[in-house]
């Protein structure tokens, strides 16, 4: 009956691995918790890798707030860019990273809370090994969306 | 061999429901994906049940903008109130309604999106067996922030 047990909890830990994690290669892919539908992927010229977009609230002169929500696929990141406005990140699964630029670049995890000053220069992605999930507040749109600058060279998004 | 895998596979789906819900009495707890801190209980003047709040972007001149999470366990609810400038809900997981003064009472489940337009009364809550967790954003602070008014009774609670 202990064997049974003992098998039974192993086979148990297989299975909750199998739902939570699959080996793919050397890139682990983590399943994350979507709340909101995936959307669609960005345009290549302002991100490097894959990054869905789904738009939640449209811009409009009631509320001049643009709402949405990302995934950055492992590796995948935006290019710098800059919101006339700022911009509040709330991060909401997975693992990942954001730049100020002439600052470090530090580590974002669910439940992290990003605010980028307007008319700075910034990105965000997610790290090597695991996506990002992020909503995304641009306010006081009336003074502008966003401004999209250069890639992240691959040298920039590694460097610590 | 094959009754094994039966006794195995009935243990997990136990372990599931034992990991997932609780039965308490009549009510059923269910157990909600948390992003962010759980916070502190809303004032009781305010609220009927318990609704912990959390602030997330406290209000500034930058982005003018406050954001925060609720959770509102099964059965709370907001008395009514009124946002000068209106208020965005995104629903990240859990049960709940919505209603706007003189307007049906709307279901709220994970993933749902509202827009409360400015100076038009609106309470929001869980719904009687399941809690809710919402992010709330209130654009354009300049405005104001909230006004409360009077307690959502049962009956309005209850009516569909």
């Amino acid at each position: 009956m202990k064997n049974l047990w003992i098998k039974m909890f192993a086979a148990i830990m297989l299975l909750a691995g199998n739902v939570n994690a699959q080996q793919t290669g050397k890139t682990k892919t983590t399943a994350l918790n979507f709340i909101f539908e995936k959307g669609t992927p960005g345009p290549a010229q302002n991100f490097t890798g894959r990054a869905w977009n789904v738009g939640l609230v449209a811009n409009d002169t009631v509320y001049n707030t643009v709402v949405g929500n990302v995934y950055f696929e492992p590796g995948a990141r935006s290019n710098w860019h800059i919101h006339p406005a700022g911009q509040i990140l709330m991060i909401t699964d997975g693992k990942g990273f954001h730049q100020i630029k002439g600052q470090a670049k530090k580590m974002l995890k669910k439940g992290d809370i990003v605010e980028c000053p307007p008319n700075v220069a910034h990105w965000h992605g997610a790290s090597a090994e695991t996506g990002m999930l992020q909503l995304y507040i641009l306010p006081k749109t009336e003074k502008g969306i966003v401004t999209w600058l250069q890639k992240v060279t691959d040298e920039e998004y590694a460097k610590n």
